[in-house]
């Protein structure tokens, strides 16, 4: 898939420029520096470039085409585009800017262009990129300054100057690429796409991507998932903040912001997220050079105090353990180490140590069971010979079936020993706290790899009746669904509260006495979705009596409070207690489709925020971590002797839900508000629920 | 004060060396390469170092000493020390290692040494330090490997590899610091000292510190809130996560940890807490360079998409806003700016944008009222002249009120950028992020400066009354207080509910008929701390009859579960509804005393550790701060158009509570779980209270 774009026999250069300084003549050069294709600039104004013989078309050239690269102006792309399908080219890569990022009639040139790709079947990168990178194939279809070094590390950016700082950066400190990336607009391949290529390409054993959106977010989090299994996958994705453009009114669309969607995914398909270029670059080195960590137990290797405790404190706020030696590591350091090194973790070995010691200390370390990783930290102390002990730490490295991660701390006199591994392709951390984080990436990975990606189980539902109550629904003009949605729950097997509907009082008092007292009351308006804040609720009526009152008062308290809004009647419901309220909801995100959340009901919600995404399908180990991943989950696991809810029934419930939102794509939002759990083994039970219909 | 320790007219080195290597040769050396003051090489084994006249003994120069290095073995110590007092001499660095942090020896070696100097009055640096450095008065007392460059940094480090690193990594980017202080053991001088130092030194305008621990607790803050007044301070403080070796067995001593003190001091005393030393490092520099914003409206100018998304997002995320413009400012970009740039924050001005572009946009941008500070992020394109770009940027810095913070991104074709400003003072930030968060640093000191410290008010107190029923417990040789600290609460104002104690069941019915039902039973024991879990609370008891059945089910209870703890008999207590429940604790941390610590009760303080702490006393700003600053202050302030809570009361409890473990240092523990706080206006209510004794 996709070889000749990377490995073409023969390239165009369509624009192709004899002038320094266009882009037309830097592609051109690239292209030339590389090996093991045969390079054709197209340009009707010149004979030739660069001593190559230049044609006026793609279609004069006799040789056959694998892939041609495009720098015309944007609004000539299109007639391009005609002749290299024509031309029989299977790639393109087009180079031009002024398409979607520039405009309308940009945006609808891109349009033009790929359907014209589509046509011929041509598949394309960009418009508005960079260029791509193989190292492998020799191949520089790009205009970047240089070549990338070669190395393991695929990258693809959908912004080109984050290609730029990350090749330029990657220059100064020699960390090589398999493949790079410059993705453009994504009009035709995008993310997707070559994730799965570089979980196939031999010379890939990193993943890195800067990445402002996804095209197709199904699709990603399918890829994602058999890609990540093979090989780390690190993404940054900016744009956390931006605000949604859409209105919300759900509990889930506003706490969910436009983030949540990418954080779930992400998670669920096992890609590490990173938060800044920096911790990208940082980990995709840790994942170049070392070999995966069995566990998070770290021992820290150090020739000063204080750059030990402040790495312990990193890792201990990272969530990696300090680990506790064997009696033989402590034994065996001490056979060479000074009287007065640190024996127990962090090893001190003092600040003259010799290369040869903080070999020692390193072999000891390695040859420790309770040690999955080392972190070693070297400052320039007056005896210190960085150099040497970089040279030592190279052979270590090399030999080592752990990770062991270096921060040589300093400026001028760590300079050398860091040269020395860089040139060996050994990251020199800045800083121990860079060094942790990626090292806790490795141990992040290591669990992701192993992780099952069990397919959610189909539940046996009524899905004819649920279809039916959304049909009437659509047929009757209302988005927002009230009641009714109860009867929805039920064909989805959820068990719903006995509930009815009335319109009046005497109507209500005679729904009370068939559903048996205690009971709630509601409001119903379309109007209205915070009741509580209307007097719209009513809870524990014992008899006749006290829902006349109830019912009386509420209209009058309602009316008071919003007097516009349209009021259908009210709901009754036997009154359900000595359970635990939760909240389910569903929001619709652009990207992803439906986001599931969950959360403790009422202020837990509200007012802390305590909430937890997965998007939709989940399986059962999903909605297990959904549950368990909220903060106030001891609050349901069970607490100071109390009886744990029933979780069981919440993941049954999340897996219902999980389906319906998947079987009704028109259901835009939902809310099960509050789903009442009852302690373990008796179930939970739908109290409440909304669900909004999408605009047709 | 400390004036002649660094700018001394005569110094010695006793233990000075001829041997290169030696630290008595490079600390000789070291100071040789100063100016403005004499230096004499003591050695009894040699007439001459370096050309210089060697003396035997301090006794035997005949000039007046100053200030004494000592290098020389730990147990010549204390004899060269005398020799010192004897002679006259004001100040000693003493550089030897071989003291408290070596062995029991080395410490009764360091008493003895502190001794000698408080007879003489000699004040001391050291021991086990790398020594002192004083730009301004050219003065290296070190064995550090180079000078400092001049600059308005004053450094001082608990660690002498770190004042290594720190003097390496600023040698690196030309990083200078007024005075760099290596603390050593700090069995004299100490971070207080020092920070007084700072404070009145004209050539310091930044004070940055790596810290283990303080020395003096409460005379630190006391200290560090005149300073930070007047500079600001960043403090690396390591050992966040060391496990203290006390038991604890209150709320307060677990959910403290061994950090939670510093965490309060510092904030309380102004004091910037970095987490790592490339913060402390990116915040001196940006306190070194820039004027203090207004406030934390920043504008994002940048020549890359990608990364001013980026640096939005790393703003948005630590709480600065990005800003919108006004009218004008769109206006006046839109003039020079190409047409596909971006107006808007971040202001984009595209790829291939020249110096006076920048310049252009800066200035704009700068000249916005709704602009407190900037961020510039430049990236390599193709057209970018990164070295005239720096120009520009210095420029700019260099006279604006504002502050500009600036990211050239990435490696090879910034580094001549990179240069340029570092040859200019100013720092290039190597992510955004790390400028972002130095920014957010300045715009917090910009509030830390103006915060009013005012002092605790002292309560009208009846002191006497409590100072005897603690007298009368010591007395009783009880260490837990039970029923009679609400007597205590009651002496320093604070209304507790209505109690008694009842050793038998018809004491316990006669207590209940005199407070009036309903009322709340609850076992008292010594050896019983979580009473609900043993059953040993019984609440909305309303008639005789519920008191027997529960008294008898408590005991019952309680045997059960604990069949060998002592049981004293049962308090019971008015029946309090209506109100929230808070918990008000205190436990005696060893550096800086009574911390304080606010939570809502029950599950919240317990399962989702939702508390915050303060060292005593408080004023009442800084209870208001306890209370706000919990997750779950909503809940108290009032949610959902519920009332809220007696806050005023609150305060008015916490300064009391501040007061009573100020005036009672023997009260080791504290806890008054509930605190029942009623609406506003309608006061609060201590429902129990636990107190612990020292033991003496």
């Amino acid at each position: 898939m996709l070889d000749k774009l990377f490995d073409p026999d023969v390239v165009a250069v369509i624009g192709a420029s004899r002038t320094e300084g266009k882009v037309g003549h830097a592609v051109l050069k690239n292209l030339l520096q590389g090996a093991g294709h045969q390079v054709i600039p197209i340009n009707p104004k010149v004979n030739e470039i660069l001593g190559l013989k230049c044609y006026a078309d793609v279609l004069d050239v006799p040789e056959k085409i694998d892939l041609a690269v495009i720098v015309v102006p944007a609004a000539a792309v299109p007639s391009t585009m005609e002749k290299c399908g024509q031309a029989g080219i299977s790639y393109v890569v087009v180079i031009s800017a002024g398409f979607k990022e520039a405009s309308l009639e940009g945006a609808r040139l891109e349009r033009e262009i790929t359907a014209i790709a589509g046509k011929y079947g041509m598949r394309m990168v960009g418009p508005n990129c960079l260029g791509i990178i193989d190292t492998s194939s020799s191949l520089n279809a790009s205009f970047a300054a240089s070549m990338a070094f070669p190395g393991n590390i695929a990258m693809m950016s959908q912004s080109g100057a984050i290609c730029t700082v990350t090749l330029d950066w990657a220059d100064r400190i020699g960390v090589g690429f398999s493949k790079f990336i410059s993705l453009g607009n994504k009009a035709d391949l995008a993310e997707n796409d070559f994730l799965e290529l570089f979980m196939k390409d031999d010379s890939t054993a990193v993943i890195a991507a800067y990445l402002e959106g996804v095209k197709d977010g199904p699709r990603f989090m399918d890829v994602a998932r058999n890609v990540t299994r093979e090989k780390p996958v690190i993404i940054v994705k900016s744009g956390r903040t931006a605000v949604g453009s859409r209105a919300v009114s759900s509990h889930t669309g506003t706490l969910a912001g436009s983030d949540a969607a990418y954080t779930a995914a992400f998670r669920q398909s096992g890609v590490i997220r990173a938060d800044s270029l920096e911790e990208m670059l940082d980990y995709s080195r840790a994942f170049s050079t070392y070999p995966l960590p069995r566990g998070k137990k770290v021992a820290i290797l150090t020739n000063a105090g204080g750059l030990g405790i402040l790495t312990a404190d990193a890792c201990h706020s990272i969530g990696l353990s300090i680990t506790s030696f064997e009696e033989e590591t402590i034994t065996k350091l001490k056979q060479k180490l000074p009287e007065a090194a640190g024996l127990y973790n962090p090893v001190d070995v003092l600040g003259d140590a010799s290369p040869q010691l903080y070999e020692h200390a390193l072999e000891v370390l390695l040859a420790d069971p309770n040690v999955d990783g080392i972190i070693v930290l070297v400052s320039p102390q007056a005896m210190t010979d960085v150099p040497a002990i970089a040279q030592s730490l190279i052979k270590m490295v090399k030999t080592s079936d752990k990770p062991i991660l270096c921060n040589l701390a300093g400026g001028m006199r760590i300079a050398a020993g860091e040269e020395i591994l860089n040139q060996h392709g050994i990251p020199n951390y800045p800083s121990s706290e860079r060094a942790v984080a990626s090292l806790k990436a490795l141990c992040d990975y290591s669990s992701i790899k192993v992780k099952e990606h069990t397919t959610p189980v189909t539940m046996p539902v009524n899905r004819e009746a649920a279809q039916k109550i959304i049909d009437d629904a659509i047929a009757n003009g209302r988005r927002t669904l009230g009641l009714e949605s109860l009867g929805l729950l039920t064909a989805y097997g959820i068990p719903v509260v006995q509930s009815r509907m009335a319109g009046n009082l005497p109507e209500a008092i005679a729904a009370c006495e068939e559903i048996g007292y205690p009971v709630v009351m509601k409001i119903i308006s379309p109007d209205i979705s915070h009741k509580t804040d209307v007097g719209g609720i009513k809870l524990n009526l014992v008899d006749a009596k006290d829902v006349e009152h109830a019912y009386l008062t509420m209209m009058s308290d309602v009316k008071h409070y919003m007097p516009n809004a349209q009021i259908t009647g009210v709901q009754v419901q036997q009154m359900v207690t000595g359970g635990k309220e939760v909240i389910i909801g569903m929001d619709r995100d652009p990207q992803f489709g439906p986001l599931l959340m969950f959360g403790l009901g009422g202020v837990y919600v509200e007012f802390l925020k305590d909430v937890s995404f997965a998007v939709a399908p989940v399986n059962d180990k999903e909605a297990q971590h959904m549950i368990a991943s909220i903060k106030t989950y001891p609050l349901i696991a069970g607490v100071r002797g109390e009886k744990p809810s029933d979780i069981k029934a919440i993941v049954d419930t999340l897996l219902k839900v999980s389906q319906l939102v998947m079987d009704f794509p028109s259901l835009a939002e939902f809310e099960m508000n509050p789903l009442m759990v009852m302690p373990e083994g008796k179930g939970c039970l739908a109290m409440d629920v909304r669900m909004t219909l999408r605009n047709e």
